[in-house]
Formats: structure tokens, sequence, C-alpha cells
């Protein structure tokens, strides 16, 4: 079975060789699905931090400007050189975004497995997402249960995968507990509810006291609000409750990620009896796997000689795993999709709309309880 | 066989509760070595970074003042609040002082290898070295070859067993070559023959011409000076050549663990065919194994996701190897004390002269070429 040639909207990213990155909507052909492969039409993706850097590739946001038609908008923001410098590979190459998505198969190819998908909801992982359609292996399809929808369905990877990631590898580097920062994220949430389910201690990090009341409001213990004039005893008392001595960071720059392991060495060396000068020997670690903030790491090494500060990824992990081990966490998270790991959003937009100026003012900054949707049929059909 | 009850002067260090470090010369009794220990009449001991940090707790040493008599001067220097809470654990303690040193067996104690010890030049690794004499077990100390004097078996641990460290930590960790910062230093040469006679590349990080002079005369490969304009460049070049992706660093504080992970990710993209928005999943470590710089550690993560920063203690690596393999390491060393593991030095002091403050002014800087033995017998037969 084919489709027919028909053109879909996708949204594209293009850092220009003078340093201007350009965002705008491209026709492009609906490909004809090989025999292992189907077309979904995307019903909802959402706009994840990790999407932002490919999309943004560094820009000035303060410096975009919106021109093109109201349905073909095009955004076009400048970028300094630090940044052009790190985007070089990518220069001139218009780039398609978004992460992951769920939608309805369209069409599919002529193999058993693709077959078997025509008409289902399917979760997909991959890239290019913000399109109206998109063509992907009958086997990279993850099906979702009946009666969810695209937006409730859209989110089934990166923040799922990331929560589970954490415990993960918090059980294989031999720790017993974590702490987690901007916790009051939608993955911060799932995090909460994970932990709950398996009896792991969480200390949550957030920067507000009502992310606090919410982080309590859905069962978390533990939660130390950055503000807060006692949130170096807070986090440490936290640490000495819980025995965390991994952390997962997702702001990146700043302080906090060497306020951690200074907590976890302060709790690590309470009640030692004896001085120790290069302090204790319980290795701390901090894994940073966002970059809320993009600016500078800093930190002042108060902390003994045991500690590690790394980068973590979700495609390392899941390398790391193995393809079998990483289906069965798919499985899980397809089964607990309304529950574990249920997302919500501050609003669902059209490819158009996910280019005015105002929206990308409100989702760029990344700012817990402003997460986007996109639906990329909206109103097209 | 017992020692006549006599006294032996030891170095101390003590932090005041008001804040204040106290630097003084003890009397204390020579200790009748217990069956399984001997008692050696330390000749060398050197003054090594990882002294300095017990012996002044983090004071501020350009606020020292001396008094007492000039056999038993006693320093004085002001410790800032942060560093007197990274100390809370020794205050009143007055704690001796010196890792490593090297001396003659003068009695020993009645176990044959105890006894088989009298008389013979041994370095020994430890604490309280600073002092006339010091009682340890016959276990713990090294045989100097016939024809070594204390001074050239002096620094038979801390250094040589460092830099074996990190080449066996290459080796462990899966990386094939290696980088160093602070280069120049005893270490530094030590590493440059050792891995000249391993077939193992190693970049040599420098601050000044003379350094990269120094190092190229006995043998180095691949010198970077850190204050040449091209720095970033010729460490990238370097990287490329020997495919180094484990650094050493002694430096600690500043920028530059961040600036070999930004050229190691450079290095690892060059030829990339494709762009990849998280970087290189080539692995990049530093290891920050010492403190020269006791400021800040910052870093702008222009490094992709698969970097690591994190200490490195030489106590940790050698419980990690265990005791048998630690041995090996030792008795290697000790025959190669005047060849690979050879150290130099400015200047011998006795004790009573390394509390003079313009020596102290001197060998606290840790500048290169600057090292400093103690001879706590100095003048005192």
């Amino acid at each position: 079975m084919t489709t027919p040639t028909r053109s879909g909207l996708q949204l594209r990213s293009t850092v220009k060789r003078d340093g201007l990155l350009e965002l705008s909507l491209a026709d492009v052909p609906i490909p004809d699905p090989k025999p292992d492969e189907v077309v979904v039409r995307i019903e909802a993706s959402p706009i994840n931090p990790s999407d932002l850097g490919l999309l943004f590739a560094g820009a000035d946001m303060s410096t975009a400007k919106a021109s093109g038609a109201p349905d073909r908008p095009v955004v076009t923001a400048s970028i300094g050189p630090q940044m052009l410098r790190a985007a070089a590979g990518r220069v001139d190459q218009p780039m398609p975004v978004g992460n992951e998505g769920a939608g309805v198969v369209v069409s599919a190819g002529s193999s058993p497995a693709a077959q078997a998908l025509l008409g289902k909801t399917v979760a997909v992982l991959g890239s290019a997402m913000y399109a109206q359609y998109r063509a992907i292996k009958a086997l990279n399809c993850l099906v979702l249960p009946e009666n969810t929808t695209p937006a409730e369905g859209a989110s089934c990877f990166v923040n799922p995968l990331t929560a589970i990631g954490m415990v993960e590898t918090m059980r294989r580097e031999g720790h017993t507990a974590l702490v987690h920062t901007a916790a009051a994220s939608n993955l911060g949430q799932m995090l909460v509810k994970l932990c709950n389910a398996e009896g792991i201690g969480l200390v949550n990090v957030v920067r507000k006291p009502e992310q606090v009341a919410l982080l309590n409001s859905i069962g978390a213990r533990h939660v130390c609000n950055m503000s807060a004039p006692t949130f170096m005893d807070d986090l440490t008392n936290a640490l000495v409750e819980t025995g965390a001595t991994l952390a997962f960071d997702a702001i990146g720059g700043g302080t906090q990620a060497g306020q951690i392991l200074t907590c976890m060495e302060r709790a690590a060396s309470r009640g030692a009896k004896e001085y120790s000068r290069y302090g204790s020997t319980t290795h701390k670690q901090v894994y940073i796997y966002g970059g809320l903030d993009r600016g500078p790491t800093e930190f002042n090494r108060a902390f003994g000689m045991a500690w590690g500060i790394g980068g973590w990824l979700l495609t390392s992990f899941l390398q790391k795993v193995g393809p079998e081990a990483a289906q069965k966490l798919r499985e899980r998270v397809a089964r607990e999709i309304k529950t574990t790991f249920a997302s919500t959003y501050t609003k669902e937009v059209s490819l158009a709309e996910a280019l005015r100026l105002e929206e990308i003012a409100v989702y760029g900054k990344q700012a817990t309880g402003e997460k986007y949707l996109i639906n990329p049929n909206k109103g097209l059909h």
C-alpha cells in the first residue's frame, strides 16, 4: 500500500554562514513507506529542553525578528561567535527538529509488522517530529494502549526514559538514593512518582516555594528550595536522611553542582570521628544532563577528593543497556503513560504558532510549568 | 633491642579555635619500637604540594608572623572563615606533618623482619616525617639499593607512585595516551621518562617557555605552553597526534580543565562527517589530583555530553590495585630511583629553617623548580 504523493509541513532550523539562525516551515513530500516502514501523521510533539539546542542553535532569541506569511512564518535571530563556532558542523544545512511525538499510522509498507500498525496510535522517537508526517520503521513505533490520545502519548521517551535511566544509573554505579534539580519539571514529577513506587530516596531541589508545594502534593518527601537561606543545611539534612550520593542536574551552569557535592561531603563527614585531610572516601557524583543555565559551571572543590562531575546523555545510557532491555523499558512507559509517566502541557500550538515570537518568548525560557505541545496537524484537516 | 628514652624534634601544625594557625617544633620521646617496628632517623623528607594542605590548613600565609627562639621557632597565621570551617575536624589537635621520607634504621623491634633492617637506609611513607625520629612497621619500609642516600630516596612514594598511577589509571579506564598539567614539576619529569620508557603518548602542558625547553631536553615530544596565544590550537594538534582522552590536572582552579576538554572534543570531532548536536561520543576525562590554584574551577561545557571531571587520590588508587600490586610498584620505584624516578631539590633545610618566614614564602608558592627537602637531623648530630 502506498500513499499518493502529497506534501506536508516540516519545521526547519538553519544556521546561515553569516551567523543568522533561520526558522521556517518547508513543504516536503510525504514519503512512500519502505516495506518495513510506516508513515505517522504526527498529532502531538512536545518542546523539550533537549529540542531547543537544535532549534535555536545557541542564537540570542532576544534578537529574533518575524517575517513571512502567517501560515509560512520565518523567524531570524543572531548567533554569537562562540555559539557559531560550536554550530560549525551544521552551517547551511536545514535541520528538521523534534525528538519525539505521537500520532496515527496513515500508511504502511508491505511487511507484516508495518501492516499490523495501520490505524494504530503510536509514539515515536527519532528526529523531525515537528512535521505533519514522518516515515519511520515499524520497529521504532511504540503502540499506545487503547484510549490513549496522541497528546497523552507524545512524551513517551525523553522524560520517562530519562527518569528510568537515572534510577538505573544509580543502581549500576552503586548508589542508593538520588538528588534531582529543577525537580518540579514534568520529568521531575515523573521521577517523584517512580522513586516512590520503587522505594528510592529522592531529594528534590527547586527554586520557588510554590514548587515545594506542588511536589509535596504529589508525594515528594524531601524538597529543598535553593532560594531559602537555609538551603545548604536543608540539603545536607535531606542527604543524611536519604544517603543520596548521586545527583542529576538539569541546570548545568552556575554553582549548584558544586553546592550539592559540598553538602554530600558534609553529610558523609557528619559523625566522622577522625579528621581526614582528603575528605571522606565516599564517592560523590553529579551528572549534568541539561543546560537550563547555559553559563559556565563553577565549583570550589570544598568536597574532598572522592567526587566526579560529568555529562549524562539518554542515548548513551540506552546504548549501554542494550536494545532488549531498552525495549522493555519502553513497554513499561506505554503501560504507565497515564499514571507514573503522565505529562502536562501549558499550551498546544500548530507549527505556524510555534514560530510566533510571543510563543517563542514563553517556551524559550524553559520555565518549569510552561511546557508546550506542538500539534503539527492542528487546524490543517 | 630498645632505644634509651631520648627525645627528638617533630614539626607540628595546629589550628586554633580562634582561627589562628600555629606551626612549631615539639620535643617528643623517641618511641621504643614494638616487635614488628623499627625506628628510622629521618634524614630527608620532601615538601610536596600534598603536604602543604595539612601544614598550612588553608591559612593566608601572607599574614604569617614569626616568634619563639631560633631553634624553637613558632609561626602563626590567620585562617579565613571558609577554610576554618573546612578544618573544623582538626581544631586544637596538633598535627604532625610530612608524607614521606628516608633515613637510617637506628633501632628495631624483636621480629626478624625488623631486625633485618637495622642500619639499612630505607624510604618510608606515612605521616609525621618532618621529625627526627619515626617509629614505623618494618613492613612499611622500602629498602633502598646500596649506595643510595636518604636524599636520593626521600621521594620514593608520592611522586613516583602518582606517575605510575596515572599510567595505570589510563590503561584501566580504556584510554591510550595522557595529558599532564604543571608538567615541568618533579612529578611531570618522571612522567615524561616513564611514558617514554613505556611508549605512551604524553601531552605536557606548562606555563613558561623555559619549561618547554626543560621538558624537551629530557625527551618530551609534545609540550604546549598555556601562555602562548596559539595554546588551544597547539593542544588540539597534540591531542590529535597522541589520541589522548585522559588528563591529570595538578592545578585544580581556573579554566584549564575545561580548556583541555574543549580541545579533546575538537580533536575528537576533527574529520567528523556529520553534525552531532550532542558532540562526539568519545569519553573525555580530566582528573584533578592537585590544587596549585585554590580558586574555583570553571568551565563552559563546550565539549558535548561525553565528559567527566573528578578528583584523583593516590591512596584510593593504591587501595584499588591492592597491597600485592602496590608492593611491586614500590619495588620498581626503588630499582629506578636514580633514573626514571629521580627527584631534584632547590634547597635542603632543617626543621627550624623550614619555619623561617623567608623559606615559607618560597616553598609555599609551590612554584615549579622551587622544591625543598627537609633534613630533620641537619646540624643536630
